[in-house]
């Protein structure tokens, strides 16, 4: 297991982390340069960030900087009512991969969507079975969208509270799942190594901690599907499902041997920090959030 | 399946649903009042909601109106950080489950315990396998008391979301695979009907209904061990992780299917409602609320 205590090297910043400062939206191009100014090598934006600011601008300032990306955020959404909006849904796709490409990606991460209308408040039905079908086809079809543009998908298996409205892939082990049944693994070939599969997941601690069959699932995912790996920690009490967040080492979540049983994968990419977080650390300054999570990634992940 | 369209006779009351009326405590005795009021046949009595109206006060009550009880809520919290708080949680969940005894339960209900000192915000670690290793021999050694006094105990999965405050045990699959453990099932005898192990599971569609493997570890419980079923529904969007909990109906549940999962392995007891819901349900009149169990009750579950 990589000594994270010495400097910040394999630290990401997902932009969510610090999308606002004191309250009021940090433009992307402005985090990224407080970013590099304290060292740290990559990021993973998000696409309404990346919008704000122009594609090609976002480009040309991960560019001027060398910073990576370790992952970008985010595609899915595919539960729908409707062919229409099954079209529309697998074109904004398209162009999150196009733009997961032009930035240099290692992914696409895959919120796959919950029930449709879910988010909204107004469910369109109560059947998620057939939800976790419609996920599984339009994984399908998107996967030969990123085949073309060799950018892998990252299924994100969400903490199952957010089964209704965002995601119902909500274990590690359904993700695998749909990754055998999609993108089966041939037992041995050249191109198992790290981040190889087409399709794979993106592990991140907040939405996995809690299940008893974590490390039995992350044993069989293998480095080739372990696409990205996030962390922050979760608070007891958590008071809003979904922007209480917690930084590492705040919570309740052992992050380090969780990192361990990733990298005894194979696994040896950054670890992502994406913390959602309306209460404390959007209302901070942005610096020092970006310093607190360096000082936390060294000492408690 | 049984038709609960034409009237509720397989509804009981969890008293928790109405702990409050108006938004304040409103006494056990009128609740069992109530209840039995309106024909309603069952409920689940709060061991606080039993302590403020005394214990052979309650059982009196209970029997003047001829109420039977569908689970006792709730033993648990097994998990420890020291020899003499493990006693102290012993002791009392022995005295929970002679109060099961005198008011004629089915079974006791367990809410098994998060990490310690988790509920109080101040978990004394991040050892999750550990906590889970507690419970298991919390549960193995109150097995022992519980066969003496011919109480069955029922194992609560919780959702994933109470994982470090209030119950490690968060699936179906997790339960059975305790009861696996400490109270195997021979595979066929005489004692293989609805409700005879020692130690079931209860199922509340709240803490499950997200489980990709609900179904099939459903048709692995059996009637045996199938000890109690709960419900209410599931909120988009939920506001609060504890008291956020939705009438049948208003949520996304499918409650219908799942509770047809369940009679399939033979199930014919009660379904039993449990809402949390400080914002709603807690202020309005209790009366209303009853009846509005009972016409959601025939039209939802």
């Amino acid at each position: 297991m990589r000594d994270f205590s010495q400097d910040h090297r394999w630290l990401s910043i997902n932009t969510a982390t610090v999308r606002k400062q004191r309250g009021v939206d940090w433009p992307l191009l402005d985090i990224l340069d407080a970013c590099a100014a304290r060292g740290i090598r990559a990021v993973s934006p998000w696409r309404d960030q990346v919008a704000a600011a122009g594609l090609q601008a976002t480009a040309n300032r991960l560019k001027s900087h060398g910073l990576e990306l370790s992952g970008y955020c985010r595609g899915g959404m595919f539960t729908y009512t409707d062919t229409a909006s099954r079209q529309a849904v697998r074109d904004d796709n398209r162009r999150a991969l196009d733009e997961a490409c032009t930035l240099g990606a290692p992914c696409l991460v895959l919120v796959v969507g919950g029930l449709p209308g879910g988010l909204a408040g107004k469910a369109a039905h109560r059947d998620i079975a057939g939800a976790r079908e419609q996920v599984t086809e339009g994984i399908a079809a998107l996967l030969q969208d990123a085949r073309e543009r060799r950018m892998p998908l990252a299924i994100e298996p969400l903490h199952p509270m957010f089964a209704a409205d965002r995601a119902c892939i909500n274990t590690l082990e359904q993700a695998l799942d749909v990754c055998d049944l999609l993108d089966p693994l041939a037992p041995t070939g050249a191109d198992r190594h790290a981040g190889s599969a087409a399709l794979g997941v993106a592990i991140d601690v907040y939405h996995l901690w809690w299940d008893p069959k974590l490390r039995a699932q992350i044993e069989r995912v293998g480095a080739d599907r372990l696409l990205a790996f996030h962390v922050c920690d979760w608070l007891t009490p958590t008071t809003d499902l979904l922007n209480d967040r917690g930084m590492m080492g705040d919570g309740v979540i052992d992050i380090a041997r969780i990192r361990g049983w990733v990298e005894a994968q194979g696994f040896n990419g950054y670890s992502e920090v994406e913390i959602f977080s309306a209460a404390n650390w959007w209302q901070r300054d942005g610096g020092e959030v970006l310093d607190t999570c360096i000082e936390r990634h060294r000492r408690c992940v």
